[in-house]
C-alpha cells in the first residue's frame, strides 16, 4: 500500500532542487549563501565520483529481499495482522510524507531523527517517524473519536473515551499474544506512567520546564548505566546532584504489584496527585492484566521513560530475555522489540477546537523480529518453504504434455496450489528432484494406463507410497492429505 | 515492504539539494546557471507561497486510505496472490529506487516517463518504472536461471529455459483466473508477437532503424484512431504513406487461431523467418490455451504493439468489455488492467557474460482494479466490512467486567475474533447496536445464572435466537457457525 503513496510523493521529487531553493527564501542572499556551501562541499568532498564504472547492485543503503527472506517476512506479518484481526481492528493507511507543521512539535529531543523534504508548490514536507502522529492526524481531520485500527502490519491503536484500563490492558494483551507467537524466546513488558514520572521528577525538585529532558536522560537507562544518566542530568542539563541522586532511588525500581501498592504508601510520593492517578490506574491495569492472564510478564520499571513528548499516561517497552543458547554472546537482554502507551493529548493538537480523542497503542519492531528469526532459522538450519505448491502434476512417459496440462489446470480451477515443469517430456527422476528440492509433498502421476483406467497415481514425496486415486476423487484427496483449504478467493 | 526500502532511501535525499548540485557538474559555472533558473523560476512562480497557514490535510498528490477503501484493496490483493501461489510462485522484493544505469536502455520510447533522482555519494538514482527490469537486475545479480516469482503482490514472471510456449500459456491462464474472480464484467485477452510486428514492419518497407519507434505509433491504436496513427508515422515519423497503408491493412485485422492460420498462409508473410517463428509459436499456445479452457478469452491482435524496448516474443494485455449497466458512459471498453509479454534479453543485458535467461511475465493494473472494485461496490450501497469479528464478549446485568474480560481472553486463546465494549456497565441494548453496526454476527452473553450453570448465552444478531452453550463448547461453536477457521498463527 505504502508504496503507491511513496512513489506518488516521490514523483514530486523531480526537480526539487530548484523549487526548493526558491521556495525555502527565495532571495539572492540565500543563493549566494549556497554557492558558498557549495563550494565548501566541494572541498571536503574531494574528487568528483559521479563518472564511476556501472556495477550491478543495489543503490546504497537498499537490499534486495530473496525468496527465503520474504518467507520469513510473510510470516512474522501474518502472526502480527491474524492477532490485530482476532482483536477486531479495521487497517488504515496514511502516506509516507506528513505536512512538516503536522509533525512539529510532536515528538520532543527525538525530533532530530525527522527528515525534511521539500516539495514543490509551497509545501513543506517531512517523512513520517512513527504511525502515531499521522494516525491522529486522521483522526482529527475526519472528525473520528472511535476506532480501533491497525496501520502498515505493525501498529495498533485504540481511540475513544472509555473507562480507564480496559484498552491498555488489551494493547499488553496483543503485544504478549504476538511475542509469544513469534517463539522469538522469553520477553518482559515494562510498564510505566507519564505521570508517575512526572510526580517522581517534581517531588525530586526538577523544575516543571526540566521535566522532558530529564525523561528522556531517564530513557537511556536501558542502555547506559546509572551513573552515565546522572552524569547527563547534572553535567549536560544542570541538574543539582543532590536531586538526581533522589531520582536515581526511584528509577533504579522495579517489580510486580507489590511495587504499585508499595509506592501508594510511599510518603512523598502519595502526595503528588499526578503519580498518586498513575499508581491508582497501574493498579487497575494489573488487575486486568491478571485476568488475561499475562501478569507474569509484566514488571513496572520506573527507569522505562520512553522518550516521546505526546505520552500521557501508562507506557511500555517489550524486551527478549537472553536465552541460554545465547549466553556469553548478548549482555541481559537484546533490547525493545515492540512499544507502546497512551498518548491523550494528540488529536487534541491537531482538533481546530482542540477536542480530545484518548487514544492508546503499540508498535511491533518488525525489522528486529525479522532479523531475529532469519538468525535463529539460520542457526537451526531449518528449510524454510518459499512456496506452498501441494502436487506436482507429473507423467512417467513421454507425450503426456496435453493431459498434464489438462490435469493442472483442473486442480488450479478447483484451488489446488499445483506445478509442473515446463518441458514437453520431463524425466521422471528430474520431476520427482524437483518435489524433493522445493518440499512439495506430493505428485500427481499420469501414464498411458492411468488415462484408460480413469485415475491419477498420487505418491507422497517423503514416503514414496503410491495410490491410485479416481480422477474425480483427486482434489479431496491432495486436500484431506496436505490439510490446507482450497485456494479460492 | 516497499516502504521500509523508500524510507531508507528517502532518508538519504536530506540534503540532496546542495550535495546534488556538488555532483552534477560541481562547477562554479552551474552555480552561476542555477541562480539564473532560480530568478527566472521566481519570475514566473509570483509571490513566494510557503508562508501559508497551516491547514489539517495531507500533502498535495496523496491521500488516506479509510478502512473500507483498505478492506477493498485487501480484497483484491488476497485475490490476486492467492492465485499466484495456487500456481507455485515464491515472492521477492527490491528496492523503490535503482541506479540509473540499471533503468537506461530498457524501455524505448517509455524513458520520458522515468524519474531520476539524485543521491549522495556519487550514485545516480531512478524510481523504477515497473517491476521488470529491477526483476532481471535481481536475476543477472545473483546468477538466478530459472525461478518463477512475484512482486509487490501484482507481478509474476517465470525465468529459464523451457520449452516453447508452456510458460507463456500459463500467464494467460493466470490473468484468467485473477480477472475471473475479480469479478470486475467480461474481459478480453488481446495476444500478438513482438517477432510478428517486426516481420510485418519488415515486409511493409519499414527499415531497422524505425521498428521500436513505428511498434509505439501502433501501440496507440486502442486509443486513437488508425488515421491519427496514420499521421503520426507518416507526419512525425517520416514513413512514406503507402507502407503505412500497408501496415495499417495488417495491424486492423484480429481474430482467433484461424487468423494465425491465415496469415500462416500470407505469401508476404509467410517468407519472412522472424514472422512465421511467432506465428507458429501463437500456434502452439492457442493449443495450450484451448487445454486451460481459456482460448474463447483470447483475441490474436495485430493492432497490439506493447511499447516497451523489452519484450522479444509474445505480448498481451487484458481490457475490460462494456457491460450492458455502464452503456452510454463507456465507449467500448474500460481500457488495459492486466498486460505482459516475453523478455528473453533483458536479463543478459545486465550479466557481465551476456548469458541469457528468458522470461515471461505479467503484471496486474491494481490501482485501476481497486477503483473499479470501489465504485461498483458504491453503485451496489453494498456494506463492506472492515473487521472480522466474530463475537462480541456482552454482559446484560452490571459488575460482570471481569467476568466479560476472563471469557473474552479465553476466546482469543483459542483463535476466536472477538471483541467487548470498554465499558464497565454497557447497556445491553448498545452492545447489540454495536454488533448491527459493525456486521459482527454473534453475541455471547453472560449473566449471573449463567455463570452458575457454567454456560454462555450465545445470540444471533440477523435472527435474535439465543440459545445456551456449554463454555467448553463455546469456541467449536461460533467456529461452526461462523464457518471461519480459528485465527491462530
Amino acid at each position: 500500500m505504502a508504496e503507491r503513496a511513496a512513489l506518488e510523493e516521490l514523483v514530486k521529487l523531480q526537480g526539487e532542487r530548484v523549487r526548493g531553493l526558491k521556495q525555502q527564501k527565495a532571495s539572492a542572499e540565500l543563493i549566494e549563501e549556497e554557492v558558498g556551501k557549495l563550494l565548501k562541499l566541494k572541498a571536503q568532498l574531494g574528487p568528483d565520483e559521479s563518472k564511476q564504472k556501472f556495477v550491478l547492485k543495489t543503490p546504497k543503503g537498499t537490499r534486495d529481499y530473496s525468496p527465503r527472506q520474504m518467507a520469513v517476512r510473510e510470516k512474522v506479518f501474518d502472526v502480527i495482522i491474524c492477532c490485530f484481526k482476532r482483536h477486531g481492528a479495521e487497517v488504515i493507511d496514511t502516506p509516507v510524507f506528513e505536512l512538516k507543521e503536522t509533525l512539529t512539535g510532536k515528538y520532543g529531543e527525538d525530533s532530530k531523527l525527522i527528515y525534511d523534504l521539500k516539495d514543490q508548490g509551497g509545501e513543506l514536507l517531512s517523512l513520517r517517524y512513527d504511525l502515531t502522529v499521522p494516525f491522529a492526524r486522521y483522526l482529527a481531520m475526519n472528525k473520528l473519536t472511535n476506532i480501533k485500527r491497525y496501520h502498515i502490519a505493525k501498529d495498533f491503536d485504540i481511540a475513544g473515551n472509555f473507562d480507564p484500563m480496559i484498552p491498555d490492558a488489551e494493547c499488553l494483551k496483543i503485544m504478549c499474544e504476538i511475542l509469544s507467537s513469534l517463539q522469538i524466546g522469553d520477553f518482559l513488558v515494562k510498564v510505566n506512567d507519564r505521570r508517575i514520572l512526572d510526580g517522581m521528577f517534581a517531588i525530586c525538585g526538577v523544575s516543571d520546564s526540566k521535566f522532558r529532558t530529564i525523561c528522556s536522560s531517564v530513557d537511556k537507562l536501558d542502555k547506559v548505566s546509572w551513573e552515565e544518566v546522572k552524569n547527563e542530568m547534572v553535567g549536560e542539563k544542570g541538574l543539582a546532584p543532590e536531586v538526581a541522586d533522589r531520582i536515581g532511588d526511584y528509577v533504579q525500581q522495579h517489580g510486580g504489584v507489590s511495587l504499585v501498592e508499595q509506592l501508594l504508601q510511599d510518603p512523598k510520593l502519595s502526595q503528588n496527585k499526578q503519580a498518586l492517578e498513575g499508581l491508582g490506574d497501574l493498579k487497575l491495569l494489573f488487575e486486568y492484566l491478571t485476568l488475561f492472564g499475562i501478569d507474569d510478564k509484566i514488571s513496572f520499571d520506573l527507569s522505562l521513560a520512553r522518550g516521546l513528548d505526546y505520552y500521557t499516561g501508562v507506557i511500555y517497552e517489550a524486551v527478549l530475555l537472553q536465552t541460554p543458547a545465547q549466553a556469553g554472546e548478548e549482555p541481559l537482554g537484546v533490547g525493545s522489540v515492540a512499544a507502546g502507551g497512551r498518548y491523550d493529548g494528540l488529536v487534541g493538537m491537531f482538533d481546530p477546537k482542540g477536542r480530545k480523542v484518548p487514544c492508546v497503542g503499540l508498535s511491533i519492531g518488525v525489522e528486529r523480529i525479522f532479523s531475529i528469526v532469519e538468525q535463529r532459522l539460520e542457526a537451526l538450519e531449518e528449510k524454510v518453504r518459499t512456496t506452498e505448491t501441494q502436487v506436482l502434476v507429473a507423467s512417467a512417459q513421454k507425450k503426456l504434455l496435453e493431459e498434464r496440462l489438462k490435469l493442472v489446470s483442473e486442480l488450479w480451477d478447483a484451488g489446488i496450489k499445483a506445478e509442473l515443469l515446463y518441458k514437453k517430456n520431463p524425466k521422471l527422476l528430474n520431476q520427482l528432484q524437483y518435489c524433493e528440492e522445493a518440499g512439495i509433498p506430493l505428485v500427481a502421476i499420469i501414464g498411458e494406463q492411468e488415462l484408460k483406467d480413469g485415475v491419477i497415481k498420487l505418491r507422497s514425496v517423503t514416503s514414496r507410497e503410491e495410490v491410485n486415486v479416481r480422477r474425480e476423487d483427486l482434489v479431496e484427496e491432495i486436500k484431506r492429505r496436505t490439510g490446507q483449504p482450497l485456494c479460492i478467493c
